[in-house]
């Protein structure tokens, strides 16, 4: 008798067709009849629960009836292929063991739940069908992004979580520190000491690995990051988090539209990695979570990807036939009402945005010839707006020295990253790819405290 | 004409043999003479640095002569096979331009540079031959990690880095905060008021996703966690680092054993993959870094591990024809010296040691029947000591909160904890790898501060 998991039996069930079984699992049903019953039992290995059918011969029949939710089980059986049911087999029981209890106040019920409720109970909501589905495709997510970039013979980078800089000035930031609040160490001229501070030095928690990929991108050519950012802002929306991840690609000897052709690619292949490895979990999100999401995102694997400079978007917008709530002229950041139109409703597809003006984009942008706009990109997808922000970085060290003062960034702070424009500096790109809006977007989830295990957010740090 | 990088050349050189390339690199070193010279160029692509041979009929010859070490060139010229030479083919050039310029006054010259100047200048050290290696062969050891456990079928689970609990206790913890230290709120007795902190609580950097991979084993049996880890311990020791990598399984429906079996098959995982896709690093670190660590992790992937009890482990100590500085008695923790004597004496292959006394080990590991000790388990590997710590978990309810109570751990705080022992809860195990000490093992590099990219130790977050 083999010892096997669900998935086995889901995708090679000729080979156990007939043959005696054992598994282990949860109840996720008990429907106990006179003289028989079903259960319904998940193993986690698997989106689909399979169907134990019991009968009175078992030694136990009466207390397997009594089998309540929740609990956990090992079963030896029959399997007993079904080829005119919903399921194509089912167990026939010749031993149901109790492996562990579970009591009546489970709050895991098979009834619907509200994802409110869900969140409070965050430990035990991978145990309901969304959820199981949620972090297995988060799973399969980030390996197709390590798959993809690590083919390419990209080296995966682990940039600092504690910085020392807030350079960036990406928004907010968390404080890091070994101090006591009780018993603040000051200068003698009162100003808190931060030399007595774990660092010798006031340090955050980094809102980007961009600028420390760059260093390496500058040596080995390829490269990304995969790892934890944080904003410590004060916002209670359905897209944001205090703690996501992110994906930064840096590589050198390349353009802006090497960089689309990265992204591109990327998006590309996390689709078809999904479609292959979890459809079960994506007729699961299109059936119940988001209808249609299916074909949306394979319409976006089969696209080209447009690619249109800001200025003539500009230009789309204000010749639309149709009234904005934020008024269009050039210089204006586009709002999600603009970027819906422009993949919604004329291009039908994924559109890179480029070439913004330099005012509105950050300061490593690489300045255009007509010293208004920079070479970035902004990856505006049908129903969910921007997906991914990039750039190609100033390489030339005065103009960026320029730019630096222009904005009231120190450079004295960032003396190493104006080295990389001293020392064989050439053209480079990158992008960053929010990990959970990728997440969101493939599962038709809309709420990113749902596809975040234990997600961080104001006023909320749980388990 | 094709655009190739390095690797290309190397890995496909049939292909390329006696065709004209372009490709980028950054120039290592430039031996002039009179009528021709050597570019010695490396693209970060490949381990290995090509020669490029040019000659005065190049337009800009007597430029090229000057090309300083570090500058970025693209180099167009004809593959030459040398099948006598050290290495297998040249490059004539036809072109060399100049893409980025490099000062003298560049920090990475040829010659030999000292590993504590290299940490002061992280930022360009990925440019040596030493550290180019050590970054590339740590993607490659993340992503075998990511490979091994999602061909089983794994869900890799993103666990908090910010964290609302110090329960585990497994050291002292960074507080994050966005708390004003020069202006504290406080409570109405005088505490600090940390309902007005960011999180409304006081809130840590995780020592560890154990905990929260439990939760995720409980629901989709076969988990693990890759992530930053944090201790403010005050440790300037070579193998301490503020901020490092762990990597956490965990395993529902399996016992002590199955966890051996399953850090056993990573270890060795690792290494082939290591060996098959760094084959040059590898002789490098062999040749240059610690003599014998080729053969050492060859030995290591081909051997069977040995499973010890600690009780035998502690009578083998006893009997040894040996003197240990660290007295040995049933009850003591095992220090290097001993661990050494077991790995690299006795059984000159990795050695699980299990079934140590309850008191050294923490609350959550399975009891035995013995009553005495507990259901753990410590890799130790021959030249390092311990690589790897693991354990099966207490799922009994009533074992576990006893031991909460005797150790003196908070009950309240880790009620979600408890209640995967409550609701259907199963025989499960786990493990810890220390990223950053496999890193260590594979390259033989003994300075943790060489195989992180921006290091953080006390006093220290630089970049």
């Amino acid at each position: 008798m083999e010892k096997i998991v669900v998935r086995q039996l889901f995708r090679n069930l000729d080979r156990y067709a007939n043959q005696i079984v054992e598994l282990n699992g949860w109840v996720r049903n008990n429907r106990a009849q006179k003289s028989f019953g079903f259960l319904m039992v998940n193993d986690g290995s698997f989106f689909e629960t399979i169907q134990v059918v019991y009968e009175e011969n078992l030694e136990n029949f009466k207390e397997v009836q009594k089998f309540r939710v929740g609990s956990a089980v090992t079963v030896r059986g029959l399997v007993v292929p079904t080829p005119d049911a919903k399921q194509p087999f089912e167990i026939k029981a010749q031993e149901v063991i109790l492996e562990g209890d579970c009591p009546e106040d489970y709050p895991i019920q098979p009834k619907r739940h509200t994802r409110e409720f869900l969140r409070e109970v965050a430990h035990l909501r991978p145990r309901t069908n969304l959820f199981a589905a949620v972090f297995r495709v988060r799973s399969l997510v980030a390996h197709a992004i390590h798959s993809y970039f690590q083919e390419q013979n990209f080296v995966y980078v682990h940039t600092p979580i504690i910085t020392g800089s807030d350079a960036e000035g990406a928004g907010e930031m968390f404080q890091v520190t070994t101090l006591d609040f009780n018993n603040v160490p000051r200068t003698e001229e009162g100003a808190v000491d931060f030399k007595q501070d774990f660092f010798a030095k006031s340090t955050n928690l980094t809102v980007s690995g961009q600028l420390e990929a760059e260093t390496f991108a500058l040596a080995l050519r390829d490269v990304y990051t995969f790892g934890p950012t944080f904003r410590a802002e004060n916002s209670n929306t359905q897209r944001h988090a205090a703690e996501f991840w992110m994906i930064e690609p840096e590589i050198a000897f390349a353009d802006l539209q090497d960089d689309m052709d990265l992204a591109e690619g990327m998006v590309k292949y996390i689709i078809n990695y999904v479609l292959e490895h979890a459809p079960e979990e994506m007729a699961f999100f299109d059936q119940f979570v988001s209808k249609g999401v299916l074909e949306r995102v394979k319409a976006v694997a089969a696209s080209d990807f447009k690619r249109l400079p800001y200025t003539e978007a500009i230009e789309i917008l204000l010749q639309a036939d149709k009234k904005f709530e934020n008024p269009v002229s050039w210089g204006i950041d586009l709002s999600t009402e603009h970027e819906r139109y422009l993949t919604d409703e004329v291009f039908k597809a994924p559109v890179f945005v480029t070439d913004y003006p330099k005012d509105i984009k950050a300061f490593y942008m690489r300045l255009n010839d007509d010293q208004k706009t920079v070479a970035a990109m902004d990856l505006l997808v049908p129903g969910v707006g921007e997906l991914i922000g990039g750039s190609q970085r100033e390489e030339r060290l005065e103009i960026l020295e320029q730019r630096m003062d222009e904005i009231g960034v120190p450079k004295e702070e960032l003396d190493w990253y104006l080295d990389l424009r001293r020392y064989g500096g050439v053209k480079h790109a990158g992008f960053g790819l929010g990990f959970e809006r990728m997440i969101m977007y493939i599962t038709g989830v809309e709420n990113i405290r749902d596809v975040v295990p234990f997600p961080r957010t104001p006023k909320n740090a749980e388990f």
